[in-house]
């Protein structure tokens, strides 16, 4: 393992063990819920940006800790919304039963529904200015709504009325960029980075964004189910447009890689050590799962 | 029809003409959604609430408008996602299909799940301190989390394990009350009035809360379909714990106005012209519809 990803699974573990301190911990079955679909091994990408983010300032972890665990509730709560039968209808998630398959559907709603507000909750409770917090809110707030993630998702479940790599591109930026891009933001307003560098990170963020859904996108026809945690080639069995339908896995492939550069040059004028950001660049482009 | 029901007649107008303003007006179907789950007539309690409360301290309703809408989305959103299939299968909301129903699942899970961060992104843009929206949003985010109405809706759903009026008053000032409540606090944060008079004033919020469920328990029997607008007995075909299924509908009736007396004496030592605070509290428990 390289010293960058030992570095990525120790920002995980520092991620999982601070999800696990402020879910809920009552014996409900809301609480069991919520719990469960958070705390099942994600990757984590988002908490890892924030912390990516914070390193350009020297941001101690702990101060970003909060924010980090902001961002990945609203993730997690994504997941479970678009996991149900109405939506894509999937019954594995990070290899383990999706949240309404362990629980219920009304469960299922209902634990979503309360991460995203704990989400919320949590950046009020953050040690920095009102000003700061405010500005945090906002642009996650706008990332969660119409013309960001939730935006994303219904043009998701209706993709197959998408035909070109635009359209498709324009989906996947509101779907997962949006939230990436925020986690971007939010970090770069709590390290106190100037507007500047939070508008070139959050295009970087909307780069790595892309690749890393065309990189799931090839995961879900090359992996086993053992490796992606997903129906392997649940995306074609559900009639889904991808990269890889639309323009065949040479050339998602090359795009992916294209993305990934793009991403790092646009790293080059910032005058801060971005090292880390461009080996995630290229971490992601390299996954296999 | 009395002064009081012309002046609730008119902030219900008001905030029908800012909701409209406010919801997004592109005709995706995700905005179309929106706008239907919305705008179709509520009773707009909530709003009221944040009107009423500014009165107190002589606040123009104009520098209520957004936060009045905030709290009606929180609560829109809410209706949604109850409705659904999954929880109460309800096929009517105030006299139309439920937005599932003029939709699919799919749309109207996500229409809500657009709604909540919709209503915390409004709130970083009213015009008053930073100070003050940070401590609105904490209050509307912790009452729309898993201890307040997310927390009180997974009991609705259960709620035929609901055997004595103790369990049945926590789960109704769980999932309705905390938004009442939060709709008082955050509009008398907004307005300035002091701790106490905020805290008396919750006080008062959770007593018609709780007033406001029964007396809806006793129109879910009592109203034909067009003037509820819901399915007439829907809560007992539903073998739904209610209050008049706990008590009988003539204890539910005492129980109610006597909800209502104990608000208006929580009013009392407030040095502020409560009046139509008070003709609130009879009108709640009075109401046919």
């Amino acid at each position: 393992m390289s010293e960058f990803e030992s570095l990525l699974k120790s920002y995980q573990a520092r991620i999982n063990h601070k999800l696990e301190g402020l879910l809920p911990m009552n014996d409900t079955l809301l609480s069991r819920a919520m719990r469960y679909s958070v705390l099942n091994g994600g990757k984590r990408l988002r908490p890892m940006l924030v912390y990516l983010i914070g390193e350009l300032s020297d941001t101690e972890s702990e101060y970003l800790d909060t924010l980090a665990c902001s961002v990945e509730l609203i993730h997690c709560y994504s997941l479970i919304h678009d996991d149900l039968p109405a939506m894509d209808d999937d019954d594995l998630r990070r290899g383990n039963p999706t949240t309404h398959k362990k629980f219920d559907e009304a469960t299922a709603i209902l634990a979503g529904d309360a991460l995203q507000p704990l989400a919320f909750e949590l950046i009020t409770s953050i040690e920095t200015s009102d000003r700061n917090k405010v500005e945090m809110i906002r642009s996650l707030a706008k990332a969660c709504g119409h013309l960001g993630m939730v935006g994303g998702q219904i043009k998701d479940i209706h993709s197959q009325n998408i035909f070109n790599m635009e359209s498709l591109d324009l989906m996947h930026s509101e779907k997962t960029g949006s939230l990436i891009e925020a986690s971007i933001e939010t970090s770069g307003i709590l390290s106190g980075l100037s507007k500047n560098d939070i508008e070139s990170l959050k295009s970087y963020g909307a780069k790595i964004g892309l690749a890393f859904q065309i990189q799931d996108d090839i995961i879900d026809i090359e992996s086993p189910s053992y490796v992606s945690g997903k129906d392997q080639g649940s995306d074609i069995t559900k009639d889904k447009t991808t990269y890889p339908s639309l323009v065949g896995l040479d050339e998602s492939r090359m795009r992916a890689k294209e993305l990934a550069n793009q991403a790092k040059k646009i790293l080059l004028p910032i005058t801060k050590n971005t090292d880390n950001l461009i080996k995630l660049a290229d971490y992601i482009v390299s996954r296999k799962a």
